[in-house]
């Protein structure tokens, strides 16, 4: 299967480990392509990023859809277009926050979600609303890192470990989300610290989650509801 | 105080009435002004309407702080870009479906929405869960009308009508919400109706209700939390 | 419009402010009265006190009402006696526990209700569990400051702004809401010390708050469901 | 022990059945006393009747604890005054209608409660909704007979029945509770008729409920949480 | 009434004080009798631990049953094997986990059971959820005493004094629930403490709860609904 | 790598349907192995099945850990034994009926299940409560067909298609999700099925969802959290 990920910001400093990270999660048979938008903000960190990069994301989704994908990503942990592509694609299209979400739900009986900055607490508390999972998620951590130094992965790392260790042990989390799908290829790092400090929890990558995801309804054959998303009226739209 | 509309499409065909009815609903001495959008979606049915619209809202929405008005109201029912611009001003911006649904719960222990088409029900499903109202939601009912064609107000009232009273019979809602702010100048006909027909039950028009909002927190000197709609960091957005 | 507060409480130390008060935040087309009761509780800090305050508010309720007034307020955060009079009463009856709320709850994703006395506490909790709007309750907290001793404004300022910085930094709480009808005049205060702290978050003053959802019902021609608050049958009431 | 039923109006067509019933109900041990009101409504309907029986009820009720009594029971299915003598008292106060709910639903998993006229569902649902209970509630139906007419027996039980029959079929009810303490001697019949129409579901008698509260928690030794129900100041109440 | 009461376990060490405790607690008309398993584990402090005890506790409730028995506790706070039992018996089965919680649920707005490891936090969070009853439960703490140890009481009554006070103070609980049945002989002396401390909250024993529960239920001849415990089609099980 | 799929009951009329089901779904580099139970019930069709079946599944689960398998698959849809697994094993343990609620609610606002009998519906609702999906639940309908006849493909398939048919037009299911994982072989076909209707929604198979999910978490390597799923002490288990 073809997989396609569309980072919905218009910063090409995560592109090449983007698709890196990607291609060494995805199975054998998923052949995995990558894209960064070409007009929005250089990063999401607020509604009103995420409001302005929705026409070319949703633009590169229906491209994708042409090209012969078989899934998209959107590669943000807010979600960002998912709900619109779902409506005019036929193919699945998933968001990392609900996919990780889910996972997390399934793993533990409470999880909480570690992220960039406070200004997104908001957001990804109505992704797990939405997503009916809100009675799960323990707490939304942040670690005062925008999302463009997030590559300095020593601190990062020790940031992260910091708040997952406040989450278990004050906010009575039982399973760790990473709150940012820039946060890549430090999941394992951290399950390792947080179990050698006797927390033998999970830590979900959230890419990783959307990728699994992709792989997982494409080959169980199903896509989103059309009672759900439906097809929009045909109308001018400039 | 100066209160700003914006119609989130690019359709003008409402633009007369919307100001004529605003107007008209305004206090002594609250001055009305309102715009629809240079680019977007002639209306707004789906998800992906909403998506392309915000852009252009969110300009004019920027503009109309700078000239100096006082509240914003982001004039659909499906409050597009209302969290957006909440971060990016210091003005009141507010949403019809949430203001409706707000007064509707003050009045009754459970309201229906009565809206164009099936299209937007899980739109106003999840803005009724994000306002955290969902438990008093009896249903979301639809007339098959699409929003351009509302201006034929005969058949648009007895096909309001008749679902409000399936609303009432079929689905237990004590009060009901005009699901659309293109339904303009309907309300008071159809409660008269319905106290004709032994329901002595309030109908809420989302457009009044949003004015009402307006005018009341301007009044209070309050606009949305900072804590729950953060100020943009600063980044490129091209 | 007429508008008539009424203070279901016998003490009359707060007559002449809250008619002040009130008359101040009026808009220019609105009246107002006000009265508190010959029989009941010098002031309402139980269940109890609310339950002996209910015969005499219904009474002078319904004389209002046939005096000509366009809307109640019954002037007690509690809310007593509202969903009594909304059965008897053809016009909106008012609460300003509930309208702070549904205030509170648009401009935020959480608040808190800070009060006079612990005693109170689970009668707030509920008015916000009829609501519907528990979910978004992050906390009550109070000054321990009996209704009769508000008066001294410094003190309770203070108490006020040290609660609501608590609630702010320990319970997640987004906006504030006045927990008391009788603290009255210090919500700008109190919210420019919280500005002046960082914290840029809305002050609800309840009060204020069901005067402009009494104006706004007016305003809007509607009033409570005679399905939710249908009309008592006749009956011998001794 | 001595348990106190007040019967919370002021017609006293149901004193002898209520004491007859309570005392056939009650253990060896358990001395019944009842008394109805002196002033307030002639029966209970509405919440303004609700709020009319309060201060008779409360009276009645603190001359009970004086008296010696254990227990006291507000035999009325919307728990009248219950909340505020808990507050007063230093011995359990039972309400009929929270008592019912918490034994069906340790019994099934939903219930419905079948009552006398469409005026007091709202006041049920509120019961659950502060018990904790709503999510367990399937629906609230009636049988259009007012309280002071469900002495015919006959024609109650018959319209009982035919709800009941309802509620299961089409509510999805697993239990049924009465939904008036009126509502005397029917259950067993009830409980038998479905029975033979292939029900086999438990019915709830409220009185026959708050009596084994009553000795429960007597039993125990356990009362009412001085935490959530504090002891109300002192002062003026006129 | 005869009450068989099966203690799921293979340890005998509580077999004495727990039939001595039952029959002190009874009615006078009820006649108490006890056994404990022959297979199984020695204590339930796991879902492992439940899952083995079930086979043994279900033979022996259907023995119960044959033997004339009127109503059956599962001697544990986890209610093992309760809602297998109710689709099997046509006599009452009841859990001291819900009993006790539904008291406590009558007694306050909120409740914490202190239990005795966290290995049963999850169980004790899911018998509260099947119960409706977790917008009640303020916390589950732990005296970190194993089940097999906790006959040395100073011990545990110290302890479990301990983890009151913080459920009060930390968790807002206003009633405590003893979250193990072995937990014997020692509610009223931890309500005196913690009277003694301020604290006038009920203490529930959750054995004494379970037999007062399955008392009420007799006295009030229902039983589990067979609609939601319905009877098992006949199979081979071998 | 090596799932082990247990199917817990003694039949062994589906074993080999099953592992060639299962062998189909898997991804190339995984390989699939079965087995049904010793002792147990024939199938599983009420909570008294389920109690049968756990010491002889916990057995199996445990020795398939010892012969180096990555992951269980507990193959009935209510998930028996999955929460002692957990606690048991260093492995994932999957339940197809939470696994197929989570991909159900990723594609649809909604979705009900169609299951065997009526006397599995209490069972599957707590499946959902205890995996936080209840609000996404619109029903779970039946096709009164038991276990051991559903090889009568044809028969099972019409029953099926006339119960989602009415999930969706009566119950407002956006997502159907088959409720025994004794429906082999059948999404697909009721998926065209329901496609030639109109309705373009996804139909889950819990096995084949049990699949996906058991890859996904050892793919991620992320097992169960052992904070909720705490090792079990050691004792005397006989």
């Amino acid at each position: 299967m073809k997989v396609k990920v569309i980072l919905p910001i218009t910063s090409d400093i995560f592109n090449e480990e983007v698709l890196q990270e990607f291609s060494f999660y995805a199975s054998a048979g998923t052949e995995m392509s990558m894209t960064n938008l070409s007009t929005g903000p250089a990063s999401i960190e607020s509604e009103y990023d995420e409001a302005l990069c929705l026409a070319d994301f949703l633009k590169k989704a229906i491209e994708a859809e042409k090209e012969g994908y078989d899934a998209i990503i959107s590669d943000c942990f807010a979600d960002p277009g998912v709900k619109a592509a779902r409506e005019v694609l036929d193919i699945p299209v998933i968001g990392p926050g609900e996919s990780a979400m889910l996972y997390a739900s399934s793993l533990a009986s409470s999880f909480s979600v570690v992220t960039v900055l406070p200004n997104v607490i908001s957001m990804i508390r109505n992704v797990s609303k939405l997503a009916g999972l809100d009675s799960k998620l323990a707490s939304v951590r942040y670690v005062s890192i925008p999302v463009l130094e997030v590559q300095d992965k020593e601190r990062l790392v020790d940031a992260l470990y910091s708040e997952m260790i406040k989450a278990i042990e004050e906010d009575q989390a039982h399973a760790l989300v990473l709150g940012c799908t820039g946060f890549l290829g430090v999941a394992s790092e951290l399950q390792e610290r947080l179990n050698a400090s006797g927390y033998d929890v999970p830590v979900i990558d959230p890419a990783f989650a959307s990728l699994q995801m992709a792989e997982s309804l494409v080959t169980m054959k199903v896509k989103q509801s059309r009672l759900t998303y439906m097809t929009p009226p045909s109308k001018v739209r400039i």
